[in-house]
């Protein structure tokens, strides 16, 4: 195989994961990533704000890479554009509304400039390279999402972007189901598509039916209304602003995200917001509360985004009054339950009436992810040759591919990749034999990539049972202790409830120590150290059951 | 009112929260306590082991305290009993079951031969001092459940403790619907009843549909069969241990709390074990996989259970080969789903089939406590003057005030209590309008309460960005440094990969001690260290965006 035949994919982040989306697509002498998405961390990694890829095989192929392609604006998909520009700067395609929300950015991280965005739309046909590249629409929980279609020399490969088949979709934005038939008729190489609902049955309802029960439910509400939904939901948005309209309320927005989406999607023309019907937030007390509708971010439950603050009494500008209706017009994602349940019990509290719990029971809510039917129509109508399900935890991946299988991909024509796995063709096989560096970088504060796993392991041992500072200090040339051991606990437990323990650890400090004054052996300090802290912990965990972290220090003068 | 006809219902834990449960009915001089749970802290609460009832109002009163009473053998009904008895000895009354679970707890704490334990049974009819004091037996995840009812001179007070009806209950253990129906004909002054399901429409089904699902399973399946739920469900493990039995498997144990439970509940009769069904852990592999049943701890997704060991690998008796089943017979509790994910990634990897998700979609779990259905025919059989809903957050208590509400109990005689409320009767009219001493008492490896809100406060601070300890020494009398600054940082960032920023730090630190030296004024050292503190702080958050603690410690010799 010559560097001209080449052809590879790779993810370098989405696989075995929900998050941090990143696909390479390497074919001659061009690579192509689409995607860059960033994740939360879980309550494991300690401090961490965000995880991005790990870009070290772009780095390494630089002079290759022609760019990333951006199916569209999600966090999972666009987060971590700012980290991995700052490593390694490259030209950004994407659509209308997708770059109005990497511009926001590229512009708070001081990126805007120096980096080069070209908008692309859904009949956009670019080179990237010598590598041909056209795209097809679909329906997602955002507009102005893309499929993309590599057509390289060895057959087209299919990347499907997050989609579901919304048949009646707002705003008539269809996907284009005839463009992936055509697609599929032509022969697909390869299909990359998402899983991320392989584990649900059936087909996911159409965005529409939550509208229906949107305006339902404002025609029955009686006081003022407070709706909360993902600020990127740009539809469901549009469908609220219209319930609002129908039933002669005023919206006014709370919530810094939602303001910004509510003005990028109505300026590029994604929303359209009737004359006047939109309020400033402290006009509102101007309305009735009847003819009020506050749009809050807040789905998830975190306190301190608009509606937790309404919720627990402290925003500025909003209050809960008894009779008033709250909608989650959201799910719980799994691990947010309990926030959200802290908000509702507040709510509750506050004699509300709220419509809440999964969007399958309140139909306030649905999914913007294929179901399994959905999924099986997409593999129908591309045919691949060859499947690589992404986007998913393991087990998404493995129900996705008993799908492809039922409906007739060959069981050893789907590949269920790590990230960094590389699939490579030679001719029209494929085989998987090697992999490239991958994996989680940590966004701290503002370093990227500093934290490592003994940071990490430090912070988890501090956070369980918090640190016992034991200093001594020896006299320069002379066995002798002029000071201490003095010592310091901090998360540990307080010291004026636990004075015999310290003075025990005293005690033990002495008597490890004053092995060196009695023997005059010069062994090295760190072994002192370490007998301190092996002869304190046993105390300790003997005497309490904890284990905090100990740390001798000896200061010699 | 004099002591004599005194009245009053006090929750202490329990109401606000789904855990440590305890109620105090005291009447006259006599003070009786229902049941004495923990709870499981959330992840805020740092290297907190478990939370159990601040007993403060107990001590207080000592000399009135009568006994605990306790509803059923659940953590959340009987976890703080070995640590409250430490604080506060008294004679335990329980049925049976209980008592061997409660006797397990005691003994692991060296308290069984100081504690007085009594047993008692749905017929049983004691005083509690002057206090009569009757049971009803009743249906719930659980065998060997109460319902308690005091006869008071003022009337009478019905606990439900825990409970569902199960028309069709597993061992004809059937809840005493018609000795309810007698005391709510002859008059329930107050009735405290349990709130957990009272978001749940419908009546939730009998424990009967998952046995029949689980032999469905188990005829189905092919390889080993693994099967995981709560420990303490015994009518589910009876229909497990059946249902191999009918499919000619055996079956075997894995998991400490699975072992205890068996052991516990086969002794006393509440499980019937077929001759020679069940099987040492070390003897499984003389059968073939497909005789084989393996009942394990684990259904929540904890990684260091069995089947958390068994998915990863890392279990010394068992692994999953292709084809084997394996079965949540539980519904993950809200926050576990992302573990439960995990062990089916695991599984599903080693080609498992595997059956999971929400017990309402798989048909493998049913809940123990009563839906809204079942909660309105309490209040109907009870018919009670005064209603005060138990055992939930604030939203089920909210939902099940509506529920009584809409059966005809008045909504002025509804109380939502926090914990510490006193609900007083004179005669028969209830008011509230005072508290006693309540909280959560934090347990900390051997110490109970003596971790506090600084404690926390400390290792969040820690747990996020770690620590930076700066340790200099001055010569006594004279103001001149002898040694450091010594920078040591833990769980924030390498030394090695920051030099150029601990070099700042140790300037930043001299610029502020060299005030002292020039000014020679005397200050005390702590404004100092404030200084240091500040200044560094500021440096290291514009550098880094991280707010790591700074412990300036100044020695002098």
């Amino acid at each position: 195989m010559t560097a001209n035949d080449r052809l590879s994919i790779i993810p370098l982040g989405g696989v075995n994961e929900i998050g941090k989306n990143m696909y390479v697509i390497q074919c001659g002498d061009d690579l192509v990533v689409v995607d860059c998405g960033s994740k939360f961390p879980d309550e494991s990694l300690l401090g961490i704000d965000v995880i991005i890829p790990d870009i070290t095989y772009l780095i390494e192929n630089e002079s290759s890479v022609r760019g990333l392609v951006v199916t569209h604006g999600h966090e999972d998909h666009i987060g971590g554009i700012p980290y991995i520009i700052k490593q390694l700067n490259m030209p950004i395609y994407a659509t209308r509304l997708t770059l109005g929300l990497i511009k926001a950015k590229l512009k708070e991280h001081g990126l805007l400039s120096s980096t080069k965005l070209h908008q692309i739309d859904a009949q956009s046909e670019i080179a990237l390279g010598q590598l041909p590249v056209s795209f097809f629409s679909t329906n997602h929980s955002i507009p102005d999402c893309l499929g993309v279609v590599f057509h390289t020399p060895q057959g087209t490969i299919v990347h499907t972007g997050d989609f579901k088949f919304d048949l009646t979709p707002v705003n008539n934005q269809y996907a284009d189901i005839h463009k992936m038939a055509e697609i599929g008729k032509n022969g697909v190489l390869a299909l990359l598509s998402e899983s991320t609902n392989a584990e649900r049955p059936g087909f996911t309802p159409s965005e529409r039916l939550v509208g229906a029960n949107i305006h339902d439910a404002f025609t029955r509400a009686e006081g003022m209304i407070y709706i909360t939904t993902f600020a990127s939901n740009v539809h469901r948005l549009q469908q609220i602003i219209d319930a609002a309209a129908k039933t002669n309320r005023k919206v006014t927005l709370a919530g810094r995200s939602m303001v910004n989406v509510v003005d990028i999607a109505s300026r590029l023309g994604y929303l359209t917001v009737p004359q006047s019907i939109l309020v400033e937030a402290d006009e509102a007390n101007k309305y009735k509360r009847d003819e009020m509708v506050v749009l809050c971010t807040g789905s998830q439950g975190e306190p301190m985004a608009a509606l937790g603050r309404i919720a627990s009494g402290n925003h500025r500008q909003f209050g809960v009054s008894p009779g008033d209706t709250v909608i989650f017009a959201s799910s719980p994602i799994p691990g947010n339950e309990r926030n959200v349940a802290r908000i509702v019990d507040n709510l509750f509290e506050k004699k509300a009436r709220v419509i809440y719990g999964a969007g399958s029971n309140t139909g306030m809510h649905v999914s913007g992810h294929a179901s399994q039917e959905e999924l099986k129509l997409m593999l129908t109508l591309m045919k691949p040759q060859y499947f690589i399900p992404i986007h998913g935890e393991y087990r998404m991946l493995h129900l996705h591919q008993l799908l492809a299988e039922s409906v007739g991909v060959e069981a050893s024509n789907i590949f269920i990749l790590n990230n960094g796995d590389v699939v490579d063709f030679a001719g029209s096989e494929a085989f998987q034999e090697r992999n490239v560096p991958n994996g989680d970088t940590y966004v701290d504060g503002l370093g990227i990539g500093d934290v490592g796993n003994i940071v990490l392991r430090d912070r988890k041992v501090l956070s369980a049972d918090g640190i016992l500072i034991i200093v001594i200090t020896f006299g320069k040339g002379e066995n002798k202790i002029i000071s201490g051991p003095d010592i310091i606990s901090r998360g540990f437990v307080f010291a004026k409830e636990s004075e015999g323990l310290m003075d025990e650890v005293s005690r033990i400090t002495l008597q490890v120590m004053e092995q060196r004054l009695e023997t005059k052996l010069h062994r090295p300090w760190g072994l002192y150290k370490r007998e301190v802290k092996e002869a304190v912990g046993n105390f300790l965990y003997a005497k309490t059951k904890r284990r905090p972290m100990i740390l001798p220090i000896i200061i010699q003068v």
